[in-house]
C-alpha cells in the first residue's frame, strides 16, 4: 500500500472492479488509515465493495493478488534503474511468496514489484504455481507509453495505435516497430510523413518512466491502470492480447511478449514475426533478466 | 493537485465521469509529471477523458470548477483544527477565486479547501457568482463518516443509514441525531439495542479525519468521492439531497445543512425540524464560520 | 428470455455487472439470435462478459438464478391483475425449480415471475433452498413508481424519496405512507404544500404498470433495474435495504418488506413501526398471497 | 423508439453515457410506455439521466441525434436485402431531416437506419450539415461480426482481432482480409491452422445480421453498442478509428472505411493499402450505394 498500491485499491474501489479486497502492508498505522478512508468514500461512491485489512485467510482464497511491494527510493535520478531495488524487493518478494505459499493461496499472481521479469520469476518459483497463473505487468505501460506518444504525433487516442514494447520491464526492453501501425499503415512506412523520430519515441516510452518520477517522487496511476486492466481481464476471461512479462520456454525466463490472457491466466502465446535485430534484442533481454535473476535466487532447474 | 486534487482526478478519470479534465497547479513540474502519469493510463482505461494542464481559457468554460488549494501540513496533531490553514489558504482562494472572474468562469464552483466554508464564502464573494452556484464538500464527508459508524454498529452499508452532520466542516459541526435513522427506526430509539455511544459516534465523525491524518499525513479517497458526488450531481441534474455548504441567508453564512443539488446548483433549501438543542448548535456553528470569514475579509454588505 | 429476460440481459452486458452469463429459453431458435446479438455487441463494449446458452452445469454453480419465465400476454387491460398469470405460470416455475434441485444448484433466486409472491413461496419450497436465499423482487419497482411520482410532485429524484410500498407485488399491496419521506420532513406533513393526493400516487404506482403495459405490451427496464440492483447487492454483499419478497415468519408467506440485503441473502429483517391500518392492509395482503398459494400448492408444513 | 431505438437508449440509460437523453417517436402511446418505464427504472440505476420525451427545442441543442427510423417488417427472410426499406425508409427520414434542419439542429447525426448508407447521404444532403459531422453505424457492426468469428476460431476475444469489413452495410460489403490479424499475425498467414473457411466468415459477418432477424424478428444489441460507442467517442473527443460510414470525396458516396472519430466527427480519414481486388470490391459497392441514392434523392450536384 506504497503510492502504487494505493492508486491500484483507489481505482478498484471507484470502478467497482471487484466485490472483495484485500489490503495488506506491514505498515499499520498507514495501513489503517488508507483502510478507513476507503471506508470515508463509501456512502458517495456507486458500487460497494467489501475491504479488509491483513487478513491471509481472505487472501488464501482471493482468485488474484496484486504485490506492488518495493522501495522506490531507492532508485535515483543520477542512476535511472529499475536494478537498483533488486536486492531490497527481492528478500521482500520472497518472504510475501513463501506467505502466500504458507496459506495455501492457489490464485494468479500479478507482480507489478521491480525489477518486475526477475520478482515475477521469483513468485512462481516460491509459491510453486503454475507458470501461466503468475504474470508481470512488464511491458503494458512502456507499450502504453509508446502508443501515447505515436498517437500524439499522429493525433489518434493512443487506444488506436497498435504495437507493442517487448522484453525486460527495464532498461533493455525496446519497441518492436515491425509490430506498431497506426491510420491503417505500417509505422515504418509513414513515420517521415509526420517527421517522427522512433528512436527518440523508443527512448521515451522507457525512460519517460523517470521524468515522472523525477516530478512526483513515484509513478502510479499508470501502473495502477495496467496493473488493473489485467486483472479484470483474468477474472472476466476476456482472452485479451496483453504484452505480460511471461514464462517463455524457449528464453528459460520471465519477458514480457503478447500473450493471450484469460480466467486461466496465459491461455495462448503468439508468433509475431519479429525482424532479426529485434529478435536479437529479445535475447539480449533475456540475458539481462536471467542474470539478475541468477543474482538473488538458484537457478531454476 | 496535491493529495486531494490528485485523487479528485484519478477518480474522475477511471470513472470517466467527464469528457474534458483541466489539470491546474503552480508547480508546473510537479503538474507535469501527475499528467503524464494520466496519459500512461489512458491505454488502459475503458473511457477516453481529453486532460489539458494550466490552461485557463479550458477553465472559462469549464461547468464546474473544484477547488483543492491547500497546505495540509500547516495542520499538526497537537492542534487538530482546520483553522489553521485559514490565513494561507484564504490568501491563495481570493488569487485564485479573482483569477477565475478575470477569465470570465460562468460556471460553478465546488470548494473542498479548508476551512470549508469560509472558503467557500470567500469564492462566492470574489468572483460574484450566483450563491446557488458555489458550494463546498461541507459535512457531506462527515455525515458519510458518521453513517458508516451507524453502519457498522448495525452491520448494514453507510448507503442505507440515514441521516446526517450538519453545520461548519470542522470543529463546531454537530450530529443531527434527530435526522439519522437505521433499518427503518429512528437511531434514537434503537440505539440501546446495540449499546451505541451516539455521543462516541459524533465526536469520531468529526475527529477521524485527524486519525486517517495521523496515518498517511492527509486524507483523500473520502473527500474525492464526495466532491466527485456532488459534480455528478451537478452535470447530470440529479437533483439529489446533498448535505453540502451553501449559502443560509436566515444565518447569513455558508454551512452545511442538506440541499437539493441539480443542474443550478442549489435547487431547494430543505426545511428539517431540527431539535432546540440541535438548533442551537447550528446557529453556534454560524457564529464560528461567520467569526472567522470576518478575519480574513470585509463583513458581506 | 421474453421481454424482461431481455432487458435483465442487456443491462448486465453493457454494465458488466457480472463476469458470466448463462441465457436459458425452451425456444432455442429465439435464444439463439439473441445470444448472437449479444455477442455481437461485444467488441463495441468496454466490459467483457462470458455468455453461454442452454447450460444447466453452468447454471448448477452459478451465484444467482433470476426467473423471469412468464407469459403476460395471460393479462389483459380488461382484467389488469397479475393472478392471471397464475395456472400457467406456476406450473412453468415448478418445472424450473424441480430442475434447479436436480442439477444441484446452491445459489440464490430471485424471482421476477408474477405473480411474484407466490412464484417466489414455489421456488423455495420445491428447491428446498434457505428461505433467505430466495427472494422476489417484489414491490422494489412499486416502491421505484411511487417515489418518481412523489419525486415529480416535489422536484427532486426519486433516490432522494424515502420510503416504501409494502405487501404483495399485486392489488393488494399499498404504500406505508408512514415510511415517506421527501425534503427532510414526513410526507404526511408536507403534502398539503403542493397539493399532492396521496390515494392517486398509490393507486398509480401500483397500477401504471399496466399503463405501460398498455402502451408497450409488457414491461421491462424499470423490473430489469430492480432485479439487476438486487443481483448487484447480493453479488457484493453490499447490506443494502430493499423492499424484496422475503420469508415472514409471522405471516407464513413471502411478500414485500424492507429487509437489509448481503451475500447471505436476507440477511436482517426491519421493524419499521407501521400504523395499524397500514399494518392491517399488510396482514390482508398476506392473506391474498396464501390463498393463491394453496390454489396451486399444498400447505407449507 | 422501435427495437434498435430502444436498446440504444437502454443502453444509454444503464450506463449512464449521456447527461440528458431526447425521445422521439410518431406513436405518441409507444413512446410514453417506454418513457414510464425508464423513468420507473432511475430509483434503481447508479447514474441519473434527464429524460424528456418528443421534444425538438431540446433536439436542437442536442449534441448527437440517433437515427434508428425504419420498417424492419418490410424486410422478408426470401429476400434478406436492405434494401426493401428502401422506399419507406428514406420518405420517413427527410421528414426527420427537414424537421431537424427547421429547428436549427447544428450538431451531429449517426444514422442506423437502413439502408445506412444511403440514408445517411440524405441526412446530410437535406441538413446541409458539414459531412464529417453527419455518420452512419456502416460496417462497424459487419466488423464486430467478422472479429467474433474469427475470435471464436482462434478462441480470443473479439477485442484482440484486427480488421474490418468496408464498403456497404449491405449485400456489396466485403471482408478486407489484408486488414485482419490475430494473434500477432495476418489471418492470410495462420487461417489454413485452424482450417478457418474465410470466405464463410466473410458471408456470415454479413449475412449473421438475417439469422438473427429470422429468431427474433429485428437485431437490437449488436446494433445499439455500435451506435453507442460511436457517440461516445464523439462526446468524448476521443479520436478513435472506427469503420463508419463516411464521405469520400473520391467515391462521391457515404460508404464504410475506417476514420478516425473525435470532437469534430469524422476528423482523418486512412490510408490503408488494399489489394487491386478489395479496392474493386469498395468501388463496386460505391456503384451500389450510388445507384440506390439516385433512386431516391435527386444527385448531389
Amino acid at each position: 500500500m506504497g503510492h502504487v498500491g494505493e492508486a491500484v485499491a483507489h481505482q478498484i474501489v471507484t470502478e467497482g472492479l471487484t466485490d472483495q479486497l484485500v489490503l495488506i502492508d506491514k505498515d499499520v498505522k498507514k495501513l489503517t488509515a488508507d483502510y478507513h478512508d476507503f471506508l470515508d468514500a463509501a456512502a458517495n461512491l456507486t458500487r460497494h465493495t467489501d475491504i479488509v485489512m491483513n487478513d491471509w485467510d481472505a487472501v488464501a482464497d482471493a482468485d488474484i493478488v496484486i504485490s506492488a511491494v518495493g522501495k522506490i527510493n531507492l532508485i535515483t535520478l543520477d542512476h535511472p534503474d529499475r536494478f537498483a531495488e533488486l536486492n531490497y524487493t527481492s528478500t521482500q518478494v520472497k518472504v510475501v511468496a513463501e506467505h502466500l505459499r504458507a496459506v495455501g493461496f492457489h490464485g494468479q499472481i500479478i507482480c507489478i514489484s521491480n525489477p518486475c521479469d526477475v520478482m515475477t520469476m521469483i513468485y512462481q518459483e516460491v509459491t510453486g504455481l503454475p507458470a501461466n497463473h503468475v504474470m508481470g505487468t512488464g511491458t503494458m505501460l512502456d507499450s502504453a507509453r509508446m502508443r501515447r506518444a505515436v498517437g500524439q504525433a499522429f493525433r489518434v487516442d493512443p487506444r488506436s495505435v497498435s504495437g507493442y514494447n517487448l522484453g525486460e520491464h527495464g532498461n533493455s526492453q525496446f519497441t518492436a516497430w515491425s509490430t506498431v501501425s497506426v491510420l491503417g499503415r505500417p509505422i515504418t512506412a509513414i513515420k517521415d510523413e509526420v517527421a517522427l523520430d522512433l528512436d527518440s519515441v523508443e527512448h521515451h516510452s522507457s525512460m519517460d518512466a523517470f521524468d515522472v518520477f523525477a516530478g512526483k517522487g513515484y509513478t502510479s496511476f499508470g501502473i495502477a491502470a495496467a496493473a488493473n486492466r489485467l486483472a479484470d481481464t483474468i477474472l472476466r476471461g476476456a482472452r485479451t492480447m496483453l504484452p505480460v512479462s511471461n514464462w517463455r520456454e524457449d528464453l528459460r525466463c520471465y519477458l514480457s511478449f503478447p500473450v493471450i490472457v484469460g480466467a486461466d491466466g496465459v491461455e495462448q502465446q503468439t508468433q509475431w514475426q519479429l525482424t532479426p535485430d529485434e529478435q536479437a534484442k529479445l535475447e539480449h533481454s533475456a540475458d539481462c533478466i536471467k542474470e539478475h535473476f541468477e543474482q538473488v535466487m538458484p537457478v531454476k532447474a
